[in-house]
């Protein structure tokens, strides 16, 4: 009686597999700071929890399977902001960014074929990719390069007849790399040249500092046929439990095999998206003090770790992570070290290991994945308490 | 740039798609009544309510991948009730049985492989098998024998190297038969000479009637490592659109395989598990008036169709559904017919082809799935306009 090889391989997630050393340092009574996960503490807005407590149906029933009309209706006027004008059919509501990523790998890509992820990356491409069957082979960016996409000659090496699509994010999680117009065109000729699909990744739009911008590939006519863009309101309106997320997608024959999935889990929560609609309902204005606050933390993060000179790590442009080269060798030990043996005065700060984040075996072993969702005071905090963790570990191991 | 096989593959669901249709039928100012669709009128529990317009956190959070403790927690006693004696690990909160039938045929299957199942069978169990990319291997059940389980024989005959399970679903969709124990048992010796695991879909495990009772495979001890029950909130509490299902398995792996997919989805939705911790914590006699309630649903569905006898129908004995042969031959023509072309003073009736609930290609063309989830009245109602329906779409098609 053997499991599948599928749930054997599954590689466990980075940013969660510490969690039973993160609730034993809770039963010890240590305050553990979260570095190591984007669970922004920004308020979720009050419209949102207000559409959910007035909500008067008496049952709570299944919804349309690719969402609420008016959610939908609501998305269209949200892009529209960014001139990408959409019909609603060009929508799906899906039960989080998550239901999105695997649904598009499904749309794409059968059991035994090959997508391609620029690495680090959001990890979880992974865990869905093994879920779906299907293989991710990285692409290396370096962050001597700020993480920037390679040349199309380095993609064009992991291209295989078996390649079916190449997932971007920009802004990029674990990164923060915003990708450039040019960065995309890349993208965009390569899918052209050898027929890719582009899932693109853009859960972060709103956060960027200091004027950058980030280009949807929706804007990008030539392709428009083969982009599905994941989206999701987790980040833009601090709302991670709700569980809503969207596939945006101008090709009608995507849109309509998208539903056929769809409906086999019949929809995603009704509640959280009548959450949604008002919070896409905001003026837009809404983000900017957020943006600023984001900024800040940034600021806080990187200043602190650049006390440290052995520490190496680049100011990122957009979402709200960064990837750090610490002076250790082995950052899944020094992560769970931090939750089992260290505290300061009962507090500890907990990060992702790195290496969770590249399919390239060896890679990022001595980095880790550091989010800035923490107020300015508690990501310094966090940030000390790790440079003093830092400094004992390396103590300790010599 | 050619869609994935599986996308171009999925059935749609007999249950979703006449949505279209429906929608028009709306549009005209046509009252529908819904036979198609397992979604109760049975108010959600008031406690349910209050305790999501009384969560008080500022920040819609993520949860912990496996769920709610608390709600894993009441979830143990719940099957205590039924003298099963689980521990919290044992359980993980999923977005519904959706989602908990996807891990689970992923868990146990790799693509390629097959898993057995009872036909008539809840349709989506097809939809994720093709997402997963395993084929469903139909056993027919037939109406003459109560549709229930054949012999060890019959099934045998459709095992193959590549079999890794058998999904059954008791009380079931959509035939509302429940197994015996003896059935059950046979099911358990296949999966034991066979080496096969049981996803037993139980989520109607409370809808009986007339003193039937419903047997958990968690009470089967020789084969509590190759059980994963399927379970959820959506019948048992009218909360379809919460999104909140378990899987429940005793079998450790198979547990800490099932929480590395999760992780990669993050968690369940936050707030509908605080509803469904407080309908958990219902006394158990919240189900007696609802249990009569559905048995005089089905009393008052099957005397309408029993008044034309060409109709063949038998009154089942669980769950909130029950398979109808009609004297026609193309029952999808016919629901669609129904929403298209007919009324009754303004009013229709929606219904479910039965050739969606097969895999055997020609099965079920001649049946409807009916569900009995309105009150009496409207059930009566809905019927009459059926039975209307159906002479005069015969009258038409002479």
């Amino acid at each position: 009686m053997e499991l599948s090889e599928r749930a054997l391989s599954v590689q466990a997630s980075p940013i969660r597999r510490l969690t039973p050393l993160l609730l034993e340092a809770k039963k010890r009574g240590i305050t553990v700071h979260h570095l190591n996960i984007g669970q922004p503490d920004i308020e979720t807005p009050k419209v949102f929890w207000d559409a959910i407590k007035n909500y008067e149906e008496k049952v709570l029933a299944y919804g349309l399977s690719d969402g609420l009309p008016e959610l939908k209706s609501a998305v269209v006027d949200y892009f529209a902001r960014y001139n990408i004008l959409l019909r609603q059919t060009d929508i799906q509501v899906t039960t989080a960014g998550s239901e999105a990523l695997l649904y598009s790998l499904c749309l794409v890509s059968d059991p035994g074929e090959e997508v391609i992820v620029f690495e680090p990356f959001y990890t979880n491409y992974n865990g869905f990719g093994t879920i779906a069957g299907i293989k991710t082979v990285p692409v290396t960016t370096k962050a001597e390069n700020g993480f920037s996409i390679p040349s199309a000659e380095e993609i064009e090496k992991k291209i295989t007849s078996r390649t079916k699509a190449m997932i971007v994010c920009s802004p990029n999680n674990p990164t923060g790399h915003i990708m450039s117009p040019e960065e995309m065109e890349r993208i965009a000729g390569i899918a052209k040249k050898h027929d890719l699909f582009i899932i693109s990744d853009e859960v972060y739009r709103e956060f960027t500092y200091e004027g950058a911008k980030a280009t949807s590939f929706l804007e990008f006519k030539d392709v428009e046929d083969r982009v599905i863009v994941v989206d999701s309101i987790s980040k833009r309106f601090s709302a991670c439990g709700a569980r809503v997320g969207f596939i945006v997608c101008k090709n009608p024959a995507i849109m309509s095999y998208a539903l056929k999935f769809a409906q086999a889990r019949l929809c995603p929560p009704t509640l959280e998206q009548l959450g949604a609609l008002a919070a896409y309902r905001m003026d837009p204005s809404y983000f900017d003090p957020i943006r600023t606050e984001y900024q800040n933390r940034r600021d806080a993060l990187i200043d602190t770790l650049h006390s440290n000179p052995e520490i190496l790590v680049e100011k990122p442009q957009g979402a709200f992570y960064m990837m750090a080269k610490l002076p250790i060798s082995d950052s899944d030990d020094f992560a769970s070290w931090l939750l089992k043996d260290f505290n300061v005065d009962g507090e500890t700060t907990m990060v992702a290991p790195g290496d969770g984040f590249y399919a390239t075996k060896g890679l990022g072993t001595d980095e880790v994945r550091l989010a800035y969702v923490l107020n300015v005071e508690r990501t310094k905090r966090a940030a000390q308490i790790l440079m003093k963790g830092l400094e004992e570990y390396k103590r300790k191991k010599r």
